[in-house]
């Protein structure tokens, strides 16, 4: 079990990264709104404790530093409705497509987005519950799985469309995988504050407007049952990450359809958990490393 | 630039791993068959040396420790030859897809199939030239792709077509990637050895018969092609493996279609690197860890 309530990644005032407990002010849920932390020492995953020494929060970073993540799992298809909106029939197993480590980023960084999803059209937003695996685990059972969770997190699984669908050959994860392109945080509310997973809301909000609400009780497979399948014949690691699939509402869904566009602010939010803020920013291709 | 020529890591008789530069008995070019190694110093991407220090080596290990692989992409219908058996058009894109660490496993491992992946059929071999990334890169030409490249290996993507088609939504992921269905090595042969990765002979052995024979000359999208498109708008990492696809004559393709089954022997040969030979081993589902 972890000693940690709300798990932060930040950067303090001394320039240096830490872990850390958020602290959150009276009467605030949203951990992005936390400006100090319990330093936590030790590794999140294994024996850690939470200190006395509390600092504050210059910048809250990825939850998970990219070498604590090992493998980026996601579920397509997950609501009822939006398997509905995209006119699609409802799965009878969990659609698992990848993204890559490159693709993570924090809660308030810019997405960028780089001139070869500026091509075609259908850059999107998808707001999604992020179960964080805390526990190797393999062959668990459906009851027992979620004991294997450290915590949930708030992700955008973004996505460009013609990328990921008509010029990916069918085949999702190059379309929803370019660097930067899943922002989730702005911490990890441990599994023990979230009795439930499957009664939260869910939500985005696109330049201050709602265009995603719903429940995560919506969902076709629930955490417990994703986790319960994915683990028949893999291993799932500490660090992985799982992208249980975003309700209805996404812009391919809506008439007319929505695509996002330089400068848009995304933010998706998860009760209990908070909010991630994220800027489209067009980017140029990147000078040669 | 390695210093290596041929990348190993292997269990000695000390009973430790270690990273070593494969030695090769005279008119021998197969890495499996090397039974001893100059030990490598410092980072494989990195500053390295090969020393002096030669070693016996007990058993070959999958040629990247577990923790030195970021992300393993993989291209599906990559050969001409392949994708009109599988009466799929050529693609105008790589088509991409990925598998998890815990798949990859060494060149002489068992290939273990889970009771899910007992369910159903098409257990099927792919024969692969895994391209090995040695530097970051982003947006790189398809002229200069060529110097991130670490070295070359050879891979089975092993493959569950039910899992891999029909029930797994269209995402090929899932059936491609349990546990120990990525068996690669058994070496990496430095790209300095290798001009052009376009011209090496690629095999198949099913229990001692020949099923897939064909050439890299044969890939629809050759090795600097695919690591000029992945590296636009997403940053390939030293330690990233590229399963470059298959050639004709995998069980799906066959008339009648062969499938594997428990006990089979499947060896898998790329020109100038040797061979993976991995046992097919049916097992219970694991106890929980």
């Amino acid at each position: 079990m972890p000693a940690f309530s709300r798990l932060v990644r930040f950067l303090a005032k001394d320039g240096r990264t830490y872990y850390g407990d958020a602290i959150l002010p009276h009467g605030v849920t949203d951990i992005a709104k936390a400006v100090q932390a319990k330093v936590i020492h030790g590794s999140v995953f294994g024996k850690h404790d939470v200190t006395d020494q509390v600092m504050d929060i210059r910048l809250l970073l990825a939850p998970l530093a990219q070498e604590d993540v090992k493998t980026v799992r996601c579920l397509g298809l997950n609501y009822e409705q939006h398997a509905k909106e995209s006119n699609m029939a409802i799965p009878k197993y969990p659609v698992v497509f990848y993204k890559p480590m490159t693709s993570l980023s924090g809660p308030t960084d810019a997405i960028p987005i780089h001139p070869m999803a500026q091509e075609g059209t259908g850059l999107d937003y998808e707001c999604e519950l992020v179960a964080v695996i805390g526990k190797a685990c393999a062959d668990v059972s459906e009851s027992s799985a979620l004991d294997y969770v450290l915590g949930y997190a708030v992700g955008n699984d973004v996505s460009h469309r013609e990328w990921q669908i008509q010029r990916g050959g069918g085949q999702w994860s190059l379309g929803k995988g370019f660097d930067g392109w899943a922002p989730y945080g702005p911490g990890i509310v441990s599994a023990n504050l979230i009795k439930d997973p499957q009664a939260l809301q869910i939500s985005t909000k696109l330049n201050g407007k709602t265009v995603q609400n719903s429940s995560t009780k919506d969902q076709i497979f629930g955490v417990a049952q994703t986790i319960a399948f994915l683990s028949r014949g893999t291993t799932l690691l500490p660090g992985d990450l799982i992208f249980t699939g975003t309700p209805q509402g996404v812009g391919m869904g809506r008439k007319p359809q929505l695509w996002l566009k330089d400068g848009d602010v995304v933010e998706v939010a998860l009760e209990g958990v908070g909010t991630c803020t994220n800027k489209v920013e067009f980017t140029k291709a990147k000078p040669k490393l």
